[in-house]
C-alpha cells in the first residue's frame, strides 16, 4: 500500500460506525477499553447534529482504515485552540505514511481556522507514537496531571 | 472573611480585565507568563460574543477575588465533557473555603448539563491543589504527556 492510494475526507453520516470501531481498538490498545461508554448512535449525533466535534477519515479500497477526531478547545494564555482527541491508523496499513498525510491534515485545518494551539495527549509508555509526534517536531511536556471526575 | 460573604455568578461584559488579570497571576505562579498572548479584548469576545468559552467568578466586597474559566470538550470514549480550563482564587483570599465553593459550582454545572465528564490539569509539583482535587475525590493521572503545535 502507498500513502498515495487512500484518500483523506470529511466523515459523513454511516462512517459513525467505522469511527466507533477504531475508537475501540485504540482504547483497547491504550488499555482502558472499560471507559468506553460512548456508543456509534451518540457519536453520530456528536458529530452531524449537534457538532461537537468533527472528523476526518482514511479510506482505502472503500474501506476506512484510519480517523482523526478533534474538536475547538480553549487556552486563557493562547485563545482558541484545536484539540486532537484521538488520532489512528489500523496496525497493518501502518509504515507507509498516511498517518503523517492524516497529521498534516489536521494541523492544516488548525492553521486554515486560524487557532493558535493544537493539543493532544499521548501516553507515557507508547513510544512509536511519542517518537512520531517529535518527528512532527511538537512540544512534548510530561509535567501536567490530568484531573478528572465522571458522572 | 467567611465564604458566605462571597459572591459567585456568571462572568458578565466587563468582568474580562479582573478575568485576564488573574490568568496572568496563575500564568506567572506556573511559571508560563510568557506563554500568554491572550488579551482582555480577545477574552471579552471569546466569553461574550463567540461563547467558545464560559466563566464564573467570585465577588468580595465589589471586586473579583477568583475565577474558573471552562468549555465544552469531547471525549471519544465518553462523549460530552466539561473542561476546566482555569480555576483560581487570588491568594490573600484562601482559606475560607471559597475555592471549594467555586470547584462545586462547576461540578453542579457539569452535573447539570449532563456531561459525562469533567477534565482539567494541574501540575505535578502544585502540592496545595493536588491535595485540594484529592479531597475532592478526583482521579490524578500521571499517564499521558501534553503534545503541542503553536501556531
Amino acid at each position: 500500500m502507498q500513502a498515495s492510494n487512500n484518500i483523506i475526507r470529511k466523515a459523513q453520516i454511516g462512517d459513525e460506525f467505522a469511527i466507533y470501531e477504531m475508537i475501540c481498538e485504540l482504547a483497547l490498545f491504550e488499555k482502558a477499553l472499560n471507559e468506553v461508554i460512548n456508543t456509534p448512535e451518540a457519536l453520530k449525533i456528536h458529530l452531524f447534529d449537534d457538532h461537537i466535534c468533527d472528523a476526518l477519515v482514511v479510506e482505502f479500497e472503500n474501506k476506512i482504515i484510519g480517523f482523526a477526531l478533534y474538536y475547538t478547545s480553549y487556552s486563557t494564555w493562547r485563545g482558541k485552540c484545536l484539540y486532537l482527541e484521538d488520532f489512528y491508523v489500523k496496525p497493518n496499513f501502518r509504515g507507509s505514511g498516511i498517518g503523517s498525510l492524516l497529521f498534516d491534515e489536521i494541523v492544516l485545518i488548525a492553521r486554515t481556522t486560524g487557532v493558535k494551539r493544537m493539543d493532544w495527549q499521548v501516553l507515557d509508555w507508547n513510544e512509536a507514537a511519542i517518537e512520531f509526534y517529535k518527528y512532527k517536531k511538537a512540544t512534548l511536556d510530561p509535567e501536567w496531571i490530568n484531573g478528572r471526575l465522571y458522572f
